[in-house]
């Protein structure tokens, strides 16, 4: 039986046999993604208030073979959250529960619902003297199911892990109906297959994650912060290893960037700072956390001395929290003159952390050959190997000039990532995006055995339908 | 169709369609598990050279439904690698498939097949100026390939993680002969499901993993490593916060030990070291490890003094490489003492770590009130929460006379385990020995879950049958 579309008969079936208040037509906030790729359509919104809520709409929707597209904070960048075409399905929004069940600083674990906030995940954490590490730039809006659905990423990935590092366990409800009730509170439990882990990163296509047990770590009692110029991205994964000889995983992040970035800072944000009396072609943002009596200041000036004649060319060392947040704001703040000026093409690759310099070095020339009316902001997580590649205009030019060269530079910057054994999604997922890439660029056996595990678990394809597989 | 018994027919056509030179009869070492508790049966042993060799005995067994048992370094302690009923199977090992492909000190990222034994990762690391932290008592015959089937943890995993936390990728031949080329070295990459982390731990009953790509560490400039004497299991809980506020990640052991474990070292292995004059009834044995300028030493003081006031009694710091090794003694000798003394019953339970000492409170009284003829020796990994509690007879007394409480003592410190949280198998797995347990204690929807995975991958149960799941 193929899926249903959603029309106004089966709408009225979900509202009679269901609390109606649960029901609302979704305004358009729901139904547009952040960067306005795409604007999807759902006649229904549902808004259950508990797990039983949940179990009680995906069973009605397998009655009735209609899809469910899981909605969390709608931050997501690769239209996971939006569907476009395809029969009418549901939008279940998780964003009524947002409890947090528990906060227990001596397991180092938080217990919460699925609709709480990042931000307020951080601030639960932070209010009983711990870290929840996860940090993105969405942090403020994003919720945590949707953290975990599409295992997320951010800025303290070197040490931390992303998403699914954090997490210890979840509950889910499963198309079929079922509850995976697996949130436990263990550091270690090896008792059959890790369907977790299967969840997360599954972007709602074979469970809807509705809470989960997260890890908490100590909170940083010293920090040390520096924007370090170094000569090429080769000197800063040279600098990477040599500060992990010294500081080692005191790293919390190791952030690459170009000139590009601070020049579209100085373009569209005149207000961030600007460190350097002349731009760098290249830096790097590192910050070091650790517990008390870490000396970090002294053991960053020594690893940087020992840089020093290996490609570093400058440094320059926080003094204060004030300054912190200046050399932070250069970082944080390069997405929003990218969005001022409008990419032709954003890319969120990962190569080997080694291969990041090849990446560089081989992808410019070859986007330049098509046409060098462009300019390149190239920044990212080095240390992860994760790089967001964003392609642009050449200054005053418009983004609707260059529709036509879209996915001539989209395949070329994903080719180059194939050819050094990289991935086309490093932290965003695939949503609707990437399914054209992940059938291109994934490996077979893997897709085949995805295709096995959908099917087992979502027979009738209601999760998510259209996002991760087509078919 | 069902399994068939692997006839003399059948094996002479494998024999015939394959390079005989792989086949032999298993020795009986191949058949016999570290404890003695179970003896397989296997008429046929293949040691494939490659992964084209394991694709072709894979689809050749699929063609003739005959069974795999995939077996790495034969040093499980649930019987995952040995097969007593059923209709007779092939065991394939991996040992011949043992090359280390590449050793990138740059990436921090080590390739290798899947026969190789973890000793030689870690030497192999080492060489390159870099730690494989995967560390447990078996490590001389374990084989990588069987410690990521099993997921494995041992005494660095409070840092480090489990064997799943370290490893990249895998490349895996599936039930149905496809190959997962699963191995990039990436540190993130979203693009769909987590095969790794599902093939992680399924304990060879969903693909046969061929080869790695795992992650390597900074090797520790700095140490520093402390036998603690605390008043109970509380004071070492307590101990362990302190210790993280202070020194945070960079403690890489804290393992929690009883008087016990002393009296049995005592007894049995004499020249064991005994650091203490009095036997202490709780202590914890503590390392850090950092990179240069760490002033662990120092550090350690700084927490141990804060925590003098809270449940320390006294210290000993290793002020020698001699003396560190002597206090590491202590710790991995126990086991030989066990053996040698012979468990009536032994125990890898995890608990949420802050319910430690409830679970240590409550079990024991319990296991008495049953008779109190009986010795417990419970130590283990308390940072992980995990705990090996073992019980023994009264001192001259023979396990041979218990065999009738065998059940009752299990389904006791199952029960609290439960009751509390935790997991009945924290780092061993489930193999052929747990699986009651897992149906017992394991959550109903994950059960079904794992149940239509299997199904989906392996629909003839051609893979390591009745192994984790019996149906």
């Amino acid at each position: 039986m193929p899926l249903q579309p959603l029309d106004a008969t089966l709408q009225e079936t979900f509202r009679e046999r269901m609390d109606p208040a649960i029901f609302s037509l979704p305004d358009i906030g729901y139904l547009q993604e952040p960067r306005g790729r795409y604007t999807g359509t759902s006649p229904l919104l549902a808004r259950p208030r508990d797990l039983f809520e949940v179990v009680t709409l995906v069973k009605l929707a397998n009655e009735m073979d209609v899809g469910i597209v899981p909605y969390a904070g709608g931050t997501g960048l690769v239209g996971g959250q939006v569907m476009v075409d395809g029969p009418a399905a549901m939008l279940l929004s998780v964003e009524r529960m947002n409890r947090i069940r528990d906060v227990d600083a001596r397991d180092n674990v938080l217990v919460c619902e699925a609709g709480v906030i990042l931000a307020d995940v951080q601030a639960a954490a932070a209010a009983a003297d711990r870290l929840f590490p996860l940090s993105l730039a969405a942090e403020g809006s994003a919720r945590i199911g949707g953290n975990l659905a599409t295992n997320a990423g951010g800025v303290q990935v070197l040490r931390y892990g992303n998403a699914r590092d954090l997490c210890l366990g979840v509950e889910a409800v499963l198309p079929d109906g079922t509850v995976f009730n697996g949130l436990k509170r263990l550091r270690k439990d090896n008792t059959g297959y890790d369907l977790r882990h299967l969840l997360i990163g599954s972007e709602g296509t074979l469970g809807i994650i509705t809470a989960a047990s997260l890890k908490m770590f100590p909170a940083a009692r010293e920090r040390a912060t520096a924007l370090v110029v170094v000569e090429d991205p080769d000197a800063a994964l040279t600098l990477l290893n040599i500060m992990r000889d010294h500081v080692d995983d005191t790293i919390t992040a190791f952030e690459l960037m170009s000139a590009e970035g601070y020049r579209f800072l100085a373009e569209k944000v005149p207000d961030a700072p600007q460190p350097f009396a002349e731009i760098p072609a290249w830096s790097v943002l590192v910050e070091l956390g650790s517990g008390h009596g870490g000396r970090l200041e002294e053991r960053l000036m020594a690893a940087l001395e020992a840089a020093m004649s290996k490609g570093v060319i400058d440094a320059l060392i926080a003094q204060s929290e004030g300054q912190r947040q200046d050399f932070w704001a250069v970082r944080e703040r390069i997405p929003e003159a990218n969005r001022l000026i409008g990419a032709i093409s954003s890319h969120d690759i990962s190569v080997p952390v080694s291969k990041v310099p090849e990446f560089i070095k081989r992808t410019g020339p070859l986007l330049m050959a098509m046409g060098a009316d462009i300019r390149i902001n190239c920044f990212g997580h080095l240390g992860d190997g994760n790089l967001h590649y964003n392609v642009f205009p050449a200054k005053g030019g418009d983004r609707s000039e260059y529709e036509g060269r879209y996915k001539a530079i989209k395949d070329c910057v994903h080719e180059v990532t194939d050819a050094l054994g990289g991935s086309v999604s490093a932290e965003h997922g695939i949503g609707r995006l990437k399914t054209g890439d992940l059938e291109r660029f994934g490996d077979p056996g893997k897709l085949l055995a995805m295709r096995a595990i959908k099917r087992a678990l979502d027979p009738k394809g209601l999760f998510n339908p259209g996002a991760v597989l087509r078919v």
